[in-house]
C-alpha cells in the first residue's frame, strides 16, 4: 500500500511517497481504509524531529488527523464493525482520566505512525465512530484541533453560560473553541490581525472582536468588554510568547488561562506576581482523551456544528499542502484527499 | 407600614393584613421598598407551619421572592446604592460554598420574615442587583425558582453541551431549568400531563416531549430518545413519590438526579439496587447561594432570558393569589404587585 | 486445566469442579496463573443468577477477586511482563472516567468468567501489578472490596483531613474504608453489633464506635460525636434498608452518603424531605476504575496498609468457603488457595 | 489605644508607635482585644508600599496575622460571643467561593488596617473562633501562612493519600504545607539549603529531603524519588524565579504546581513547551477563604497540629521583629506579644 513517510534521515526533504506491506487486523484490532486527512501545525514540526526523542523513530508516517472506513476487524472487536466510519484518536492509549507519560507517548503522527497511509491497523480502543451529518472532510479535522478546543472549553474549562471567554486568533483550535464556547452559552471575544477574519468570526457567533494590529494593547481594550466581570473568566491562549503577558492582565482574579499554542514563540517571560496575587490558573491542554472526543461528538451532532474547511490537496501532494499550511493566510483546515 | 403576616396562631385563617413600624437601616444594612413579589409552592406550606420548627415563629411575614428598590443605606454599605433595584436572596447568610445549618436557617418567608412588607431591612450581603432588561415582575420570580434551577443545571449539574436532560412538568423551576439547560447546549426532554403545555415548552426550546397522562411509563418511552446515551445524563426530579422510581430507570449509569420537588408526595419508595449497581447520584438541591445567583444573572442578561409570568394580584389580595397558585392550572409565576 | 463453574443450570448445586482447555494469550493478552482468590458477598448471589440477565450465561466461572502470576504474554503487551504478580480488574473495560453500560458489563465473575480457574487469559488493560509488600492472600482481596472503599472515600468522596466519616459494620468494604479514611486524616466512627469487633476497629484507628445492638438509634447517639459539625460529612452506607433512614438523619447538610451495600435489604423507604431540604448527596458506588485501583495501590504501598484476612480454603473447597462467608461471623476476607 | 502605623509617608522609617481612639462595635461588629501577632514576608513589603495602589492608604496599621479575645459585640452578632478567642481572617470579605477584586481588596494589614492595634473592630463575618488546644502564639500564626498552605494542599490541590508532594524550603507556608500534606497521607519531599533544617523537617514527617546547595539540580535528583510516578503530583512553589524552571521539570504530566511564593525573584522565565506538552497546571494561591480556614481548624484540632514558633518580640519592638524576619535564618514564625 502507499504511504508517505520520513525515511533515511529527518528533514522535509526525506518525507517521501513510499510503500509498505498491507497490515492485517489482529485480535482486538481494526483495519481502516483512510479517506481524508487534515493538517495541524504539529505536522510541520515532526519531519524536522522538532519534538526531539518524543518525535519517534524512522521511518515514520506523519500527520495525526484523519478519517476512514473500517474494512476489517480482528477477533474480539466489539466497539466498531466493518463499514463504520471512524477517526483514529490522537492519543491511542488515553481513554479517559489523567494524562501520563505512557498515554502521552501514544500519539499518532509521531512517535506512532500517523494517518498518511492507505490502510491503518489500530486497536479498537483507538478509534471513535463519527456522526453521519459530517462529511469526510469535516470529520477528518476533529482528532487534534477540535478535541483540544473541547478539552479547554468543556473538560477542563467547565465553561458556563454567561462567562466571558477570550480566544486568540482564527486558527483551527480557535474556531472550534469559538463554536464550543457559544454552545455552552458563553460570551466570546476573538482577537485577530485581520478585519476580514474578524468579520467571519462575528458571523460565526463571536460577541466581540479586537484587531490587535490596530489595537496592540488588546488587554486594555478588553476592559470595557469585561467591565462588570473584572476580566475574562477564561482565555484560550494560542499565541504564546507575544500574547501571554497580555493574557495575564486581561484575565479576572481566579480565572483560567488554557495554555495551548505557542505560535509567536515558546518563551514564557512574565512576572509571577499577578499569577499569585490574582490567583490565576494556567492549564496546559494537550488534545484530550477518547471520552472527551465522544462527548464532543454528541454535542456537535446535536447542534450540527460544522468545522471550517480550507483548501484540499491530493494524497501525493502532501508537501504542497504543508507548504500551504505554513503560509497560514487562509481560514479553515487544510485537507488531504486519499485516492486522488 | 403595611405587611401581611401570620399572627396569633398558625393557619391560613391567621394570615392577615397588618402593620409594623418602619425599620431603619443600621450599619451594613439596606432599606428596600418592595415592588413586586412572586409565589412559590413553599409559600402555601409555611402558613400551616408545614416545615415544623424550621418554619419560624409568629408573627411571621410570608413569601420568599420579590424585588424592590433601595431607598436607604446604613453606614458601611458598599455593595449597593440608593436607587438600585435589588432582589433579596432566599438564604440571607449563604454567600457561597457548602450549605450548613446556619446558612439554611436564614431563609426569607420562614423562618425569617419574608417579602410581604412595604419596606424590608436587609444586610447588604443579602441582596443582589438585578439587570435592567428585566421588568419588576420578571425580576421578582428569580430568588427561589430560578436559582434552584440554576443550581441544579449549572452549579451542581455542570451540564455540558450535548448532554441529555429530563425535566418533569412545567412549573416555575421546570421552566427555568429548561431555559438554563438550553443555554448550556443540552438536549432537553420535558414531560407533562398537558399537550398544550408541551406545545408551549417546545416553543421555548424543548427538544422532545412526553405526555405522561397518555404514556404513563415515560421511562420506557424515553429509551428511544436516549438510545445512544443509555439514559438521561441529568434528571430534574420535581415530582417526588410518583416520578422517582421512573427516574431511576430513565437515568444513564453514572447520571445525576437532582432532587428538588415532591409535588406528588414525599415518600421515597424504591429499590436501592439500581442506585448502587448503576452508580447513580442523587443530589438534593435547595435553592442555592448568592454567588450562584449572580452567575445566573450574568447568563440571563447575556441571553436576555425572560421568566414566564402568570397572573397578577394586588398586595391586599395575597390570599386570592395563593388560592390561584394552589389550583396550579396555569403556566407562569403568580405575582403580587405592591402599591395596588 | 481445572476450573470451578456453574454448569447445566443456575443454582449452587450446579457449581462444580470441572475442566476447560488451556487458553493461549493472543495479541494484547496475558496469561495469568492464579494463586489466590478472595470472596465477596456478590459471589454468593451469582450462582443463583441473582443479578438476572446481568449475571451472564452458562457455563460461568464465578468469583471476582484474585491474584496470580503472568506466565505468558501475547504480541504487543507492554503493561506487564512474564513473572509480574497481577490482580485482574473487576471491570475489565473500565480504565478511567465515567461508568457506562459497556464498562459495567465487563465484570469478572459474572457476566464474564471469574477467577476460579488455574489460568486466566486477560487483556493487558485488565490487570494491575501489585506491590511486593503484599502477600498473595492480601493482594487477592483488593479488586472489589478495597477499590469500592477507595472509590467512596477518595475518588468520589474526596475525603479531607478533619472530616467526619461514619462507616457501617466491619465487613470487607468497611474495614478498607476505615483504613483509607484514616490515611486521609479523617475522623472515623464505626457502628457494629459486636463489642469485640468494635474493639478491633478501635485498634485499627477508629476514633469512635457505637454498638447499634445496644443503641439502636445510633443517629441520635452520634449527635454528640458530630456536635460541632452538624452531622457526618460522609457516610459509607453498607446496611441498606435498615440503616438508610438513620443515615439521612446523621448526615450533615450538604453531606454525602455513599450507597454501597444492601446487607439488610434492598428497599429504599424514606422521606424525600431531608434529601431536598438538607441538600444531601447520595452517591452510588460500584467498585471503580483501573486508574483508581492504581492510585489506591500507591497509597497502600506508601503506608503499607494490610488487608484483614480471614479463613483460608483449598481451591476444591470453594463451596465450603462460600458457606463460611454466608455465616458471616468472622472478621476478614475469606480466601481460596490455588494448588491446594 | 496604642497602635503601630505607617504615617505621614511610606517607608519603614515612618512606621511608628502611635495612638488612635478606641473603636466601638456597631451592628454586626465585634471588638477584639489583640493578644499576639505573627509576621509574614508580606509585612516587610507593605511599609515600602510594595504592592502599589493595592497596599492601601496612610495612615495604615500593618501586619495581617494575629489572635485576640472578643471583648464586645454589636447588635445582631451571632457568630461569636464575648470571651471567645478569635483570629481575624486575612480577607475580611471572602467567606467562600471564587476570588474577586472585591474579595481580594479586603486584606488586613494593607489595604485594610492590620492587627498592630490593641483593639480591632471587625465585622463578625471577618473572624473565626480558634480551638482551645492552641496557645495564643500558635493561633496567631494561622490566618495567612497556614491557610495558604491549606488552600494549596487541600482546597485547590485536593491532595490524596499516596500522592507525591514537593515543598520548597522551610518557611512558614512550607512547614504548614508539610504538616497538611502528611495529614492527607501524601509522600512529602522537602528541599532546603540547610542540612540542619532538613533534619528538622524529617522529624516532622518529611519522607525525603534534598539539600539544593549540595545538589543544585534537585529536579534531576528527585527522579529517583518519583520514579514510579513520573514526577511529583504536586509542587508547592515558593522560590519563584530560581526554582520555577526546575519545578517544570520535576512535575509529572498532568501535575499541579501551586504558585505561592517568589522568594528568589518575581521573574517567570521558562519555556511554555512543557506546560502545554505535559499538560501541567499552575495554580496561583493567595491565602484563601473563611470556609477553608474553618475546615483547616477542624483538621488541625483533630490531629492537634502545632505551628512551629520562632522568636518573640514585645509590641513596641515591631521593627526589631521585622528585622529579625528579614534575616530569615531561623525556623518558625516570628511573634509579637501584646501587653509587653
Amino acid at each position: 500500500m502507499q504511504v508517505f513517510q520520513i525515511e533515511g534521515d529527518w528533514g522535509f526533504e526525506n518525507l517521501k511517497l513510499s510503500t509498505r506491506p498491507e497490515p492485517v487486523a489482529g485480535r482486538g484490532q481494526v483495519l481502516v481504509a483512510m479517506r481524508m486527512a487534515a493538517l495541524n501545525a504539529r505536522d510541520l514540526i515532526v519531519p524536522a524531529r522538532g519534538y526531539g526523542r518524543a518525535t519517534g523513530e524512522l521511518p515514520l508516517i506523519p500527520v495525526s488527523d484523519g478519517v476512514g472506513e473500517v474494512v476489517a476487524t480482528g477477533e474480539g472487536v466489539t466497539r466498531v464493525a466493518v463499514g463504520d466510519r471512524v477517526c483514529p484518536t490522537y492519543f491511542q492509549n488515553w481513554v479517559s482520566g489523567e494524562p501520563s507519560s505512557t498515554r502521552f507517548s501514544s500519539a499518532l503522527g509521531g512517535p506512532l505512525d500517523g494517518v498518511m497511509t492507505e490502510l491503518m491497523c489500530l486497536d479498537q480502543n483507538g478509534v471513535v465512530k463519527v456522526p453521519s451529518y459530517l462529511s469526510d472532510a469535516e470529520a477528518a479535522t476533529l482528532p487534534c484541533a477540535a478535541l483540544t478546543a473541547w478539552s479547554a472549553i468543556a473538560t477542563y474549562g467547565q465553561t458556563r453560560a454567561g462567562e466571558q471567554v477570550l480566544i486568540q486568533g482564527t486558527g483551527g483550535v480557535a474556531l472550534f473553541a469559538l463554536a464550543f464556547a457559544k454552545l455552552h452559552g458563553a460570551h466570546v471575544t476573538v482577537i485577530s490581525s485581520s478585519d476580514e477574519k474578524l468579520e467571519t468570526v462575528r458571523a460565526m457567533g463571536a460577541d466581540a472582536t479586537i484587531n490587535y494590529r490596530e489595537i496592540p494593547d488588546w488587554a486594555r481594550a478588553s476592559r470595557e468588554i469585561t467591565r462588570e466581570n473584572g476580566g475574562f473568566d477564561k482565555i484560550i491562549e494560542l499565541g504564546g510568547e507575544a500574547t501571554f503577558p497580555l493574557s495575564l492582565r486581561a484575565i479576572r482574579p481566579g480565572g483560567t488561562i488554557s495554555m495551548i499554542g505557542v505560535l509567536s514563540g515558546l518563551k514564557l517571560e512574565a512576572s509571577l506576581g499577578p499569577i499569585v496575587a490574582r490567583q490565576i490558573r494556567l492549564q496546559g491542554v494537550t488534545v484530550g482523551h477518547r471520552d472527551g472526543f465522544e462527548a464532543m461528538l454528541r454535542a456537535m451532532s446535536q447542534h450540527e456544528v460544522k468545522p471550517v474547511l480550507g483548501d484540499r490537496f491530493a494524497f501525493k501532494d502532501l508537501k504542497a499542502a504543508m507548504a500551504h499550511l505554513r503560509e497560514g493566510d487562509s481560514l479553515g483546515k487544510t485537507l488531504i484527499e486519499f485516492g486522488k
